[in-house]
């Protein structure tokens, strides 16, 4: 076969190629923040007596934030914060039952079965013989690694990195630890701030899957986002026609 | 020069090589179980009212061993089962000011100084050009990163794997990701139950190192280890001695 007669072919020689694919997990892959939302609410319910609803969402977000390079991210230190919350709010005098019930918040929180997203199982599937894949989640160790377990998902990836936070150093640390190298990478997920910003600020290729609902936390304003270019996919599904048209498929 | 007149030389050919010397952190490089000990101490002064000493250490460990499969290690977890000890044990009646004295307690425990063991420094320092160094330690992800961070010591270590849990699947997973063999892998810790035998029992080499307090739920019956031989130190200062009579020195 003389491949200088498919111009095809030819063509995709000039196409970047793709090492390293990498997805987020919460809200990329399945249901996270919703869960979190509904514990919210269970909380405002339960010290209703002492504030509204808006001022709780405040408070707890203070707190969130302040116990964040202590506590760091996940259920258990939203669970910590929750409780610490509720004793600022009530001026200390919340009693251990009602105590006992937020922490059953949490704990419920961290039970809450996985529910992957439309079109995640199909699209690992269709993805996973072309390149290697690799979870790239922030958060909890043990969370994590249960939620990944519980998903199902664990066998359609290669590497998972469970990371305490994704910023530039997080992301080229793993490119090295991998010996890939960013122009080959890239990172999906729903995260302006966490999963596409600082992998487009070290020169890797980033598709931004926006969720429904972002946590305050990880909400940056467009402004930050202007300079630089990702792709933006309504859902992961266009995912695999994407990798096609920007990179070679092997 | 004629080796063949070297009979040390010829002798060390015939020994085994270790391409993987990974070590445990807490106790077995820094101290950290009189932490959790103080802590303990603390929670046992602010319940006087409602318990002893004996009751609270029974109730708390019964605690933590049943919120261990949610929570899993570290001091987060290690908190939230203080404070579910506590409402239990004060049948729901403790006010919002201890609770929070007891989240103040976790978050001092999270905070207190990295204070390394002796001859920790000194022995990383001698090995660190010989063998590859891993840290391989069990708990919480961003507490574990932070105490490593401010230890000094994350520039010895090649590798760091920070893991949910420690037994023969966790070892066998961190040799196969490192392309190693166990009987090319030797791991040095205080944790007969973590860091010695599941090592054994996939075929790699161990160097218990005691500590001077173990926690209970590392504690394994003696007729548990007598099957099997590890190498038993006074003091991680005896270790490069031990490498060298038993590994090919490089």
């Amino acid at each position: 076969m003389n491949e200088c007669q498919e111009p095809g072919l030819l063509t995709m020689t000039s196409f970047a190629s793709l090492d390293l694919l990498a997805f987020d997990a919460d809200d990329t892959l399945w249901v996270n923040e919703p869960h979190y939302t509904l514990a919210q609410e269970k909380l405002t319910q339960l010290l209703s007596q002492y504030v509204d609803s808006r001022s709780l969402t405040e408070a707890l977000y203070e707190t969130e934030t302040r116990n964040l390079a202590l506590f760091g991210y996940g259920a258990k230190s939203f669970t910590l914060s929750m409780i610490e919350t509720a004793i600022e709010l009530s001026l200390g005098n919340i009693c251990g039952h009602e105590i006992q019930e937020i922490i059953d918040i949490g704990k419920a929180l961290i039970n809450e079965p996985i529910k992957l997203l439309p079109g995640v199982q199909d699209t690992l599937s269709q993805l996973v013989g072309s390149y290697p894949l690799m979870l790239i989640t922030k958060g909890d160790l043990f969370d994590q690694e249960s939620k990944l377990a519980r998903s199902g998902l664990a066998d359609f990836f290669q590497y998972v990195e469970i990371v305490s936070e994704k910023d530039e150093g997080t992301y080229s640390a793993i490119l090295e630890k991998h010996s890939a190298e960013a122009q080959h990478f890239m990172m999906v997920g729903n995260s302006l701030r966490s999963d596409i910003l600082p992998v487009l600020n070290i020169g890797g290729y980033a598709a931004y899957v926006p969720y429904q609902i972002t946590w305050l936390h990880e909400q940056v304003p467009a402004l930050h986002t202007s300079e630089k270019a990702y792709f933006e996919l309504e859902s992961i599904e266009q995912l695999p026609d994407l990798l096609h048209r920007v990179f070679e498929w092997r």
